[in-house]
C-alpha cells in the first residue's frame, strides 16, 4: 500500500557501512551516557561505577545452522558471545536478557534444550538472566541477547585509545572456530547426501568446541586485574583478527605491525586447516568467532604479562602512516585489509 | 544430524506459559539484581538509583504487517512500546539499543525510513540510542529493542504490590489501537483484491495513529511525580485491559471490580467498533496495543488525581476470593478471563 522509490542494495554498504551510515546522526541527550554506538558495548555512568551494555542478534541460516548445531550449544554460545563483548570493555558481566522468536517447527522440548544451554552459561559465568521476550516467528529462530556488565573508569578499555609503541596482545589461540566450522560443513554435506552415515567428528574435539561452545575470556579480565594491567585498548575477536585489529587502528588513529610467526595457533587447528588446503594464518586472520580478547598494553607492562600461558604478544602499534601490516615469516610486510564477515554479502 | 525425541507443541503452553515454564528455575547470583523475570522490566540497583531494563522482539508477519505499516511508523512504535514498559515501572526512560535482522528484500532507503522513525521517537522522548546490532535474515524483518530507564526505590512500581481497597486507574482511552487495526486490515483486503483502489482512511485519524504510532505515557509518570502520587502497582496495556488486570491481581494476590461504564473509550473508537459489529467494551478489554498505563493508588490519593484529564478511575481492588470481575452497565458481575494475545496461537 505504501511504496518507496529509490532502492540501494544492503550488500553495497555491508554491515559496518550500514551501521555507520545509520548512526552518524545520533544525538545523545544524557550526560551519563558515556559511550554510545561504536565499541563492543555502550557505557553508562552510575555513580562510582560504569554500566556496560551490549546486544547481539543471531538468526537461523545466517549465524547458525541447526543441522549441526545442538540447541543446547547454541544457547550456550548465544550467551557467551555477548559476555565476550562485556569482557572486551575490561568489565565483568552481571546480567543478561534473552529474547527469542520461534516458528512452530520448534517444540517445547527444543526450546527447553536451547534455554538449558543459556542457563548453563549463566551459571558458569555467574550472570543473572533477568528478563526477555519469547514470541513467534513465521520462519526459523531468531535470538537476541542483551548483556549488562560493570566496571570502573580506571579499568574500562575502549577500542579507540591504542597508542604508538603499545604492545599488541591476544588471549588463547586463533582460527580454531573457523576450522571447526569447516569440519561441520563437510559432515553436513555428507549427511545431506547420505543421511544414514554417522558424522565423523573424532579427533576434532578442540576445534569443534571452539566453534560450538566458545567461552568468554572473563578469566583474562580477572587476570589483568590481578597483575595490575589496564589495557590501553581492547576488542573481542568475533569477526577475525584482521577485522578487529583494523577497528582498533582505525578508531585509534594508529598503525600496527603484526608478526605472523607470533600468532598463536593450536596444532589441531593447524593440521585441520592444512587438510582442508587452507592456510592456517588466513584462518586466524579472517576466520572469526574465536571470542578471544585482542588488546594493547603499555610497553612497560610487558614484564607483568611475560610468560603468562593465557596471553601472547603478537605485534606492536606504529604510527598511522605505516598502516596495518602483517610481517610474514620471511620478514615481508603486507597490508592487512579489513576482510571481516559481512552479514549482507551475497 | 541431531534429533530430539519428545515433541510438545508450543501453542499448548502459550506465550506466558512458555515463559513461566522456562524461567521457573532461574537462580540469581547478584544482590544488586532486585527484580528478574516477571514484571514489565527488570530492576538493578546502582548506588542510590534503580536501573530498569526491558526488551521486546517484533517479527514481521506476527507483530506487524508491512503492507499497511509505514516503516517510519514501525520504527517509532518499536521504540515507544519499549519505553512504555519503562514507564510502567514508574521510571524515566534514558537509553535504548536497537537490533535488526533484515532480509535482502530491504533496501538501504527502507532501513533509513525505519531508523528515522526510531530516531524520531528517541528525540521526542529524550532517549539515547546507544548501540545495537544490524544483521541479515533469511526472510523478513525482526526488530529487538532493549530500553534502559532510571527510577528510585521510593518511586518504583511493581505489578505484585496492589492492595485491597486501592483504586484502579487507567490513563488515556482504550480500544483505539485495536479498532484502528480493523480499519487497516479491511483496507488491506480491498488492496489485495484491487491494488488500484486507493486506501480509504479518512475519518479514522485518531485510531490509526493509536495503532500505527502509539506514544509512551511518560507524561503520566511525570504528572504522578508532580502531584506526589506513587502507584501501589503498575503495568502497561500491551495485551489488553483484561490481560493486564489479571497480571496485577494474580501477582498481587487480590481481586478486582472493574466498572464497564467507567472504561474510557474515544467516540471514534466507539463508532468504528460499532460499524464493524464489535462491542466497544470488548475492544477495550481484549484489544491491546494501547500502551496506556494501568495502575493502582491508595484511596487517600484520590483527591490528588481527581479531575485530571489524563486519568480515569475504573474500579477498585477487592479480596482475592472475589476474583477479577467486570461490573456491566446493568450492574451484573462477570468474571474477566485472561484472554490476552497469545503469540503462539494458531
Amino acid at each position: 500500500m505504501f511504496e518507496n522509490s529509490q532502492k540501494t542494495d544492503l550488500s553495497q554498504l555491508g554491515e559496518f557501512g550500514l551501521i555507520e551510515h545509520l548512526t552518524k546522526n545520533i544525538k545523545l541527550h544524557h550526560t551519563n551516557t558515556i559511550k554510545g554506538v561504536g565499541d563492543d558495548a555502550a557505557v553508562i555512568k552510575n555513580g562510582d561505577y560504569l554500566t556496560v551494555i551490549t546486544t547481539d542478534m543471531l538468526t537461523e541460516g545466517v549465524h547458525f545452522d541447526l543441522i549441526y548445531t545442538p540447541l543446547k550449544h547454541l544457547g550456550y554460545k548465544a550467551i557467551t558471545c555477548n559476555l565476550s563483548d562485556i569482557c572486551a570493555m575490561n568489565a565483568t558481566p552481571k546480567q543478561v536478557t534473552v529474547s527469542m522468536a520461534l516458528s512452530s517447527k520448534f517444540s517445547v522440548e527444543a526450546v527447553e534444550e536451547l534455554y538449558s544451554g543459556m542457563l548453563l552459561a549463566c551459571e558458569k559465568y555467574k550472570v543473572d538472566l533477568i528478563g526477555g521476550d519469547t514470541t513467534s516467528s513465521k520462519t526459523g529462530l531468531t535470538i537476541s541477547i542483551t548483556a549488562i556488565g560493570e566496571t570502573t573508569e580506571e579499568k574500562i578499555a575502549y577500542r579507540n585509545t591504542a597508542k604508538e609503541k603499545d604492545l599488541l596482545v591476544v588471549s588463547g589461540d586463533l582460527g580454531g572456530a573457523y576450522t571447526g566450522l569447516q569440519v561441520l560443513e563437510r559432515e553436513k554435506r555428507i549427511f545431506l547426501e547420505s543421511p544414514q552415515v554417522q558424522p565423523d567428528l573424532e579427533g576434532f574435539d578442540y576445534i569443534l568446541e571452539r566453534q560450538l561452545k566458545p567461552e568468554a575470556r572473563i578469566d583474562v579480565v580477572e587476570y589483568l586485574q590481578e597483575i595490575g594491567v589496564v589495557p590501553t585498548s581492547m576488542i573481542d575477536i568475533s569477526d577475525g583478527l584482521a577485522s578487529e585489529i583494523n577497528h582498533i587502528c582505525r578508531q585509534s588513529g594508529v598503525g600496527c605491525d603484526l608478526y605472523e610467526e607470533k600468532i598463536p595457533i593450536d596444532p589441531q587447528t593447524y593440521d585441520t586447516a592444512r587438510s582442508f588446503n587452507l592456510d592456517p594464518t588466513i584462518c586466524a586472520l579472517h576466520g572469526g568467532e574465536d571470542y578471544e580478547l585482542l588488546f594493547t598494553i603499555k610497553m612497560e607492562d610487558y614484564e607483568k604479562i611475560k610468560g603468562s600461558p593465557l596471553l601472547t604478544v603478537i605485534g606492536h602499534i606504529t604510527e598511522k602512516a605505516q598502516g596495518v601490516r602483517l610481517i610474514d615469516k620471511a620478514g615481508n610486510a603486507h597490508n592487512i585489509e579489513l576482510k571481516g564477515w559481512n552479514a549482507f554479502s551475497k
